[in-house]
């Protein structure tokens, strides 16, 4: 993997990351497949919209369909029929949050599964193995996302942990093509994420990616952790923040030195009838868009938006109907890559901090 | 309207309709989209596959979202984003199956909708006040569907009242450009069937459908109504058979002389994983596709097939995701399609009943 740094305003980087299937334009929003499908879209429709990356999941993928079916099609792009670059989590987040937790050991993790409670275990070199097959372009090393809040003595027993599994998913990884990255832990610790910070890039990673955010802390803990951890990671090497988040969020954290991000929110938010659009979310369901025959977001020029309104798509929430999901799915992911592909432009003319005021100034939160 | 008939083979008839908003190519299968949406799929994918007709519902649209709003747009067409015609069931089969019936009168039907319990009526007079708001290319009389097995007194005067709303449907469709088509009622008596489509041909109408069939009885009861009524209906008018079928029932009726069809069949069984291939049905959930890379149907040129993976479909519906719902509906309404333009091709060319032995032979009911 190669990443280019092309140009900075301010903190914020705008790069290039060179991946086995393809190139990636940075700061760059990634999509999230799960279940090997970014849910109610088709890949023909996020190669429209002009998607350049999106994640899978170890965790669910390893349970169902389970990886020998997906290394039987020689990984995930050939399953799922996107061609274009994959990044996988590497399940820990979902092992600890989703799974019944049996014990941890330095092993690794035995869990129930949540799909039929059978008995599971992934550690870093399961988690190596699993990501092999899928054959994502960039891997994610096998670690603990604490809670939030977390005690200290916790935390600092479970970076050990993940940086020891870090160091095993190194090895295991070798030989493999496809980047891997490692995974910043430490909760709220400014000291704990600096020492896990250089205990990563001690053991040297293709990228580094900062867990453990968004998980339920106050806006401003979130920037604060990122304000002091990004400047001690590597600037010649790509900077994942995992799950953020809101379009303020990932504007703010491009700020700070961030260059990828990754989440649910559009397409979540899209499937309960939420839209973004540049001046705040927009719920379609609101009894004040019945008759409205403008598109959901005005100036939009998205599939959804160049063809429908509000009306109708509100009248297909009321419905039930598939449809209704789908264009606000579109519309939601459409928002996502326009908005980075602004920041990008951006950062590229030198105006990224006006743009973000006017951001700002414009979105309106709830 | 204008129908123009290219050519027959055998009963077998080839022809055109040209409506208000393009022209279609018959025998045609009409993918259902009662609520304005036809279920799981976009216009754009319909077009792409060659829809040429679809039908919306009075009922459905009367109650949700309501007349008025979808007349604000003009229409159907501009509200759903369909170009190409549309054609409106008149709302009788679903007040009756649907609603909760409070009372039938010679001026309509008092009733109460599904959704919110609210008092409606719906008469003659209404279904084309809201048919003509709808702005459809085909508008249906309003017509009472008698249920199977029904009392032939029972059926005698439901048939009078439903000429007599056919009559009202002239009267009060008089000015309106679109299409409109009486409906033949008459359960399995032979001759009442006769004397309603005497009765409807006597008023007049731009075609004529057939009502009431494939609702639980054997299908030799509605192949031989169909092969005593059709010959009556003037061969000069479209003939539509209401609510079928599946792919053996089609090709036998277009034998007899049908030109239209719809069904949720295609759609229906999509969402619940089932599969039309030439062979028969396919369930898509079985186990025995686990890790089968064939597509949903060998040597079909749809996007679902060129793309897709059994394997892959069976896991989106494994995992409830919505892309599996999507591709199945694209593929069964591609199957249809498809099938007809050979039915279509296999007439011009005087190889219909060739077609239809090897197509029987070929697939394989349950």
């Amino acid at each position: 993997m190669e990443f280019s740094l092309f140009q900075t305003d301010g903190l914020a980087r705008r790069g290039e990351l060179a991946l086995s299937h393809g190139k990636v334009q940075t700061p760059i929003f990634m999509p999230v497949g799960s279940a090997a499908t970014v849910k109610a879209m088709a890949p023909r429709e996020l190669e429209e919209i002009g998607a350049e990356i999106i994640l899978g999941n170890t965790y669910h993928l390893y349970l169902r369909p389970g990886t020998d079916i997906i290394g039987q099609f020689g990984g995930l792009h050939d399953f799922m029929g996107w061609e274009k670059p994959i990044l996988t989590d590497s399940g820990g987040y979902q092992v600890f949050s989703l799974s019944n937790l049996n014990k941890i050991t330095p092993e690794g993790v035995h869990f129930k599964s949540h799909i039929d409670g059978s008995a599971c275990f992934i550690g870093p070199e399961e988690a190596m193995e699993i990501q092999a097959k899928l054959n994502s372009d960039i891997v994610m090393c096998f670690d603990e996302c604490v809670p939030y809040p977390s005690q200290r003595d916790y935390v600092l027993n479970s970076v050990a942990m993940t940086i020891d599994w870090a160091r095993k998913c190194k090895e295991k990884h070798s030989g493999n093509k496809n980047a891997l990255f490692g995974i910043i832990q430490g909760g709220m610790f400014l000291d704990i994420r600096k020492n896990c910070t250089h205990g990563l890039t001690d053991i040297g990673f293709d990228g580094y990616a900062l867990g453990g955010l968004s998980v339920g802390e106050p806006q401003e803990e979130m920037l604060s952790v990122i304000a002091e951890t990004a400047p001690l990671m590597p600037a010649d090497k790509p900077r994942y923040l995992m799950g953020v988040g809101t379009p303020l969020d990932i504007i703010r954290a491009v700020a700070l030195g961030i260059d990828m991000f990754d989440c649910v929110m559009p397409t979540r938010n899209a499937r309960n009838g939420s839209a973004f659009t540049r001046g705040g979310k927009l719920n379609i369901r609101n009894a004040r868009f019945k008759a409205d025959e403008r598109p959901v977001e005005e100036g939009c020029g998205c599939w959804c938006c160049r063809n429908f309104s509000r009306a109708y798509v509100r009248h297909l929430f009321n419905a039930g109907e598939i449809l209704g999901a789908r264009l606000l799915s579109y519309h939601n992911i459409y928002f996502y890559i326009n908005f980075m592909r602004d920041i990008r432009s951006s950062i590229e003319s030198g105006t990224f901090a006006a743009f973000k005021k006017d951001f700002e100034a414009a979105y309106v939160t709830d």
